[in-house]
């Protein structure tokens, strides 16, 4: 048996202005801080000792293992960052708040955008400020241009299986920092969740979510600390 | 040609009580945390673009560099932990400040200790509250008892050739965020210091010391940012 903890990160400034993230790399808001921290100290409190860490290179994520980690004096365990634990990158949409997006796109368009599983936003369009191919941290990566959810799920997956899994298997305590989407990839994996029901599931900031898994890694239980 | 960035934690709890440490996890205090993204700053500043780090096990170096790192907006790079990075072990005399080990073990004694290159102070006692024996993070480790400043060398250096080097002769520019001993260690090796010479070696906490090394890593030139 295995224990796998997800954890969102904390509220980021652009969580707070509720404007479409994605790849783009914002940082924390002091509830943001606050919330690691105390994920922290419930999962200290709780007992839990962590063998590795897995993250994002996205900074949200990647302070809120740390000050995680640092409050449990648990920061001298492995850490692995990649970028196929990132964000769903959300395209054109990236920047925007949800009232730009439904002036701009509509407000049904931005429904259908928000209900499917497979329809990926508009592409991000060239010279956006957004644009991330100038960003050394993806030097000899295709940053995908938008992706829907199942596109998200498409690169989570195999990264999980590769590099994640054989931790899991080998009995290990494993914590994954990630975001909403990246982590909702790996609900719907581990719970055996459908397209259509895995839209609803909200997973808070901050909050950490614990698999008890079997030797196959299928969820024994699932319930967040 | 490749950068090598040595950077020392900053002010520790205890450097501030003027009490060995060695092995034992301290904290920074707010000067060190200050220390710390000041020295993200200067990096940040001086436009440099890491490739990867080093640190040790221990949370002194490991925060200081997580928070240069968040300073500079390079969190995303690789960081690897090992315990060859660590701090001199300093056996009986850790937990003890100045005064203390003057009292239990004479001024001429600690003179001798202090001067010495390869005598180590006395082995921690059983039962010591700083016996790390039983913290999970050097399972599998054979811990030592004390060391001398030779000893500490003697196990930071193979690390280096083994570990560090290869991504400095691809061409990376790499940072070790460690302590006074490690740090001297390397200064040592890379500035070809005599075993006489570099106990006078203070290195300063919070300031990123650059080396610029050619392909057989020797030392090009040296400076403090």
């Amino acid at each position: 048996m295995s224990t796998l903890i997800l954890l969102r990160h904390g509220q980021s400034q652009w969580n707070l202005e509720n404007r479409f993230t994605g790849w783009w790399d914002v940082g924390l808001t002091a509830q943001g801080v606050a919330e690691a921290q105390a994920a922290g100290r419930t999962m200290a409190d709780a007992g839990i000792a962590l063998d590795i860490a897995f993250t994002s290179v996205q900074s949200r994520a990647i302070k809120t293992l740390n000050l995680a980690l640092g409050t449990m004096q648990q920061s001298w365990i492995p850490v692995i960052k990649d970028w196929h634990l990132n964000e769903r990158h959300y395209g054109a949409l990236t920047g925007l708040n949800k009232a730009e997006t439904a002036a701009k796109h509509g407000e049904e368009q931005v429904r259908i955008w928000r209900r499917s599983f497979d329809v990926p936003p508009p592409p991000i369009e060239a010279g956006s400020p957004f644009d991330l191919s100038g960003d050394r941290r993806y030097a000899g990566i295709t940053i995908p241009a938008a992706e829907s959810l199942k596109d998200t799920i498409a690169r989570v997956l195999p990264y999980f299986e590769a590099r994640i899994a054989p931790e899991l298997r080998a009995g290990k305590t494993v914590i994954i920092a990630a975001h909403g989407n990246s982590l909702r990839a790996l609900v719907k994996h581990l719970s055996g969740i459908s397209d259509a029901d895995i839209l609803h599931e909200e997973i808070p900031t901050g909050k950490p979510m614990i698999y008890d898994l079997d030797p196959d890694l299928k969820a024994i239980s699932r319930r967040y600390l």
